[in-house]
């Protein structure tokens, strides 16, 4: 089987100009089937701030009311998504955006409202891998921000992270599925503040030994069990850390194994 | 060949939630290949108002600063062609939205800053058929919002009616391709109070006459020279008028022909 390269970048990518074109210039060079996931970085929270429109988070994670829906869709799928497509054009990487309407590619379920009511937040229930099949067999490069969709009409905010594995396990019986994280970091630490410090390998019973010690915690917990919950599920190859580990194989970085 | 329809809806769809649904619902409906191009109706002036931001015109065209052209992206490639998404799949659709810079479809050049500066304005060069031929082949209808980009990672804000009249004209060798316009009139009018005073076919002769005598001014001007450009460059057929055109075949409209 082919290789397929599912990429996440997030804010310390986007909401930088310039580590952005540097991303994409390198991005573009990347041999073989890919797919982009980026988040939204601050300009969702900037534009609300502008509308006046108050922004409510709970543990991290958005509470997406009908106002703040409208936003998250005009920045991501709007400025971010087709800002990165007509400079992946303009590197000579035929880049289509999606959100998970587009083409049905990502079903979600709106997200029960208790105990919390997160709004029009959306958990994935189904990727459809057919279109972006044809897509990638012409060397096209989908390019997904965090929006997906019920399949009635109803556009629902969704973790970029999840998008991506999700991406990645759908596509794990046609290719050899690789996801990796990109962050500003070199990878899982054990001493967050010294970025040499990367946990180069990190296996299902590490993993637990390094939550009962507390060495991983907070926003790195949904983003490895995100990594597992792939690598139970037939991806190939998770990696977390500096998008430099996709164009130099001697960047340090951590890689998920079961 | 097949038939290809090219459907464009203004304003009047699009700022009706419920002319919106209804649109949908009866174009899920049309079988056969066809492509959707939607203007931006009045979202964008909004959100410039809540933002601030001055809207500047000119003869009815809209001056694209930077901050302008963040909007209409966010808006037009954002909320309005995600929402219209969602909505067709909802309708069993199989619906992606595009703007020129997905698949480089649509190739702009940014338009000459004199005698008056439109900013990120572009006037198409080059549609690109071959992604969207894949797309139209496997049942997916690829819907168009009116921006565009110059292949040197730019965006750029150009006319709807535009993008549709080329996209139709871009695919006359490979389709018979018909070029429909949607608005809120029954057609050209001989008086624009009656809706009943349809001018059931223009020709190239009768529409200088009907120039002459101002019968046809202002706004409709340009909307019929993007008519004419369509029919002289092969395009099979072009029709203006209100949308129930497309779904009942008794309905008045006006029909262009050479």
């Amino acid at each position: 089987m082919k290789i397929l390269k599912v990429i996440k970048i997030g804010g310390n990518i986007i909401d930088n100009e310039d580590a952005l074109a540097a991303f994409i210039t390198d991005f573009a060079t990347l041999k073989g089937p890919k797919i982009l996931v980026h988040g939204g970085g601050k300009l969702a929270t900037k534009l609300a701030n502008q509308m006046n429109i108050p922004v409510q988070m709970n543990e991290g994670r958005r509470i997406t009311n009908a106002d703040t829906l409208d936003i998250i869709t005009m920045v991501y799928a709007g400025k971010i998504n087709k800002n990165i497509v007509a400079q992946l054009q303009a590197n000579t990487c035929n880049a289509i955006g999606f959100s998970g309407a587009d083409g049905n590619t990502i079903v979600s379920e709106k997200r029960l409202t208790k105990p919390i009511d997160y709004g029009f937040a959306g958990d994935v229930k189904q990727v459809n891998t057919e279109t972006l099949e044809i897509l990638l067999k012409n060397n096209i490069t989908p390019v997904f921000c965090a929006i997906t969709h019920d399949k009635n009409g109803q556009l629902l905010n969704t973790n970029a992270d999840t998008i991506a594995s999700e991406l990645a396990i759908g596509f794990a019986s046609i290719y050899n599925t690789e996801l990796y994280y990109c962050f500003e970091k070199n990878g899982v630490l054990e001493d967050v503040d010294n970025d040499d410090s990367v946990i180069e390998n990190i296996n299902t019973e590490s993993y637990k030994t390094l939550k009962e010690n507390k060495i991983i915690f907070e926003g790195m917990l949904p983003k490895l069990d995100n990594c597992f919950h792939a690598i139970n599920k037939n991806v190939q190859k998770v990696c977390i850390g500096k998008s430099d580990m996709l164009f130099n194989t001697n960047n340090r970085h951590t890689t998920i194994t079961q």
